[in-house]
């Protein structure tokens, strides 16, 4: 494995643009669009209810909806239309994004409004505009991977930041908002509750059997064999026990890690291989470009390091072709989820695949 | 108010089916259809990683989808076409979903495989094809508050069930397969994430106040006024404090009650008034059909019954006409919510609304 070549550069407002270069290359666009100022972070507000953390972005109904390909903001710059990124080519890009939920706390802020403080980030996968994770040739992703530890080592030293979540949402069913393949980096200023709820079980489990619990859990899928669609030396992907979706699929690193900080390069290497087979027979089921929510799942930057696994849980609400799962009463109101479809039964249509 | 008239009749398959009336009415119509096994009850499974229960509900897969009016299932029999309610008209009907995400626990499944037990319910609202709970007169929504009222008691009784949600989605964008204007009661065999989450908040919030949190929340809104978008004797509309969506109602008695079963005749007959207004708001701000998801938030069957308050919860999707709101990575992989409107901002669209 080359090293890979980070640069850091300025956007035009002052937010950060890193390129991720497989090759070595200088990257020396300047962005030439004139200065703007960037909008204020805006409030969190506690749900009184359930004690959860709501972010209040209110500037973000202004943001770009579906423009077309020549005003794409994630495509290289090449006309007078000054995207995102000012070079020509890249590889593989982050930038701090223009509407941020979170961003870096502010004195501008009345004292008694609490602050969404933290971080958004775009991650840009390729300066092609077509194509999404999966698609890309596997030195790219094995870049996008480079880009995700590199972000989520500097990202974890902000004092303000608690938890890196790294993501991909394809496909407008699931409110893509742009077609340019990206993923997304939310660095959020607390525990979210779907973390804090697993950091609960798992903890509860440690204390039972000494073991995190991902590390368990995969030794039963191993076991139990009828749910694993692939694996390599360092990587399975499986079905799990109880999938919310029609199809979900759990990737994870066979030996514990508790994020992409510590995720080493050996075992970095081999996932591009396995991720592009999974996410393959995802499209390959019902032959379309399947809408997904592809979620990294990483441990807390402070707490439960030795508990919370990394994993990918990628996750479609679409059960046939013209059929989606609509999150209704049941889910939504109450988070309990309703599934159509067996694991198992999921899990064969994916091996079932041909590729 | 007039005393509403129960009728419990059989149906073709042996579901039990209720009419509710408002007048006195003979109801002696047999369901014809040829009888058919009704399927087992499904499996339930844990999710290993928060500890969640997931119903497996495979056999809903072949349900109806959207069929044309002349196959509702929901309409009255007028014709050859037996639907699911054998008379010819009807004011308002309850009876046991065909295709249950939870059924009455069954001998028949091998005892490794933990059960979905529980109930099921439709509850059809009107015997006219078009509409939904707020379209229907004053004195139809209070029979269906009947409904709803003998339905909680009635389940609340049966010992395998914890926790009893009354639902209405409204919508093909929030997953509605049935036009017919019509809400459905799940009856659990657990109390749900969301409500075990709400019920270790409130608690705390007893500890501290020695108040229902609910009753809290009241005081707060009528002393901050600003998210109030109506009110009546004995009813309370507003925008929560920290809202989750674009569009998101909450409808409370003032006085608390843990539940349906609790709630006193003079309080409910107030209630079809202010649901009607705010609901007709809802549809009002865009001057469109809201899709919505309308759930009754209830205290458990067997727990927390000083603790949880009865309330509706009503949340839109829809943040613009033509813009929905995608519970994408965020929302639906971490739980952690961002809302693009400010709900003072959302509370006074709503209260703008000429009726």
């Amino acid at each position: 494995m080359t090293s890979v070549k980070r640069t850091e550069l300025s956007m035009f407002d002052g937010r950060q643009i890193f390129y991720y270069d497989s090759v070595s290359v200088d990257r020396i666009a300047v962005d030439k669009r004139p200065f703007e100022e960037r909008p204020l972070p805006g409030e969190m507000r506690q749900d009184l209810l359930t004690g959860e953390w709501i972010a209040m972005a209110s500037h973000r109904q202004t943001r770009a909806f579906l423009p077309p390909k020549e005003f794409c903001p994630l495509c290289p710059t090449l006309t007078d239309f000054g995207t995102e990124i000012a070079d020509s080519t890249f590889e593989v890009v982050v930038f701090e994004n223009r509407s941020p939920s979170f961003a870096a706390p502010s004195v501008a802020l009345p004292k008694e409004v609490v602050q969404s403080s933290g971080r958004c980030d775009v991650v840009v996968f390729s300066d092609k505009h077509e194509g999404s994770f999966g698609t890309l040739p596997l030195t790219q992703m094995r870049t996008v991977l480079a880009a995700w530890i590199d972000r989520t080592r500097a990202i974890s030293q902000l004092s303000y930041v608690e938890q890196v979540f790294i993501f991909e949402n394809r496909g407008e069913e699931v409110g893509v908002t742009l077609n340019h393949p990206h993923g997304q980096i939310y660095s959020y200023p607390f525990v979210t509750p779907r973390t804090e709820k697993m950091l609960a079980v798992a903890k509860e489990h440690y204390q039972k059997t000494h073991k995190p619990l991902i590390t368990s859990i995969i030794e039963r899928e191993i076991k139990d064999e009828v749910r694993i669609i692939a694996q390599n030396e360092h990587w399975i992907a499986y079905v799990p026990f109880a999938a919310r979706y029609p199809f979900e699929i759990h990737v994870a690193p066979k030996k514990f890690v508790p994020d992409f900080a510590e995720l080493s390069e050996d075992v970095a290497d081999t996932f591009p291989v396995l991720a592009k087979e999974v996410l393959q027979r995802l499209d390959g089921v019902f032959g379309i470009e399947m809408a997904y929510i592809a979620a990294w799942h990483q441990a807390p930057v402070r707490q439960g390091r030795d508990l919370l696994g990394l994993h990918w849980q990628i996750t479609s609400i679409r059960r046939a072709p013209g059929k989606l799962k609509y999150l209704a009463g049941s889910e939504s109101a109450m988070g309990a989820f309703i599934m159509d479809l067996k694991p198992e039964q999921s899990a064969q249509q994916l091996r079932d695949v041909k590729l």
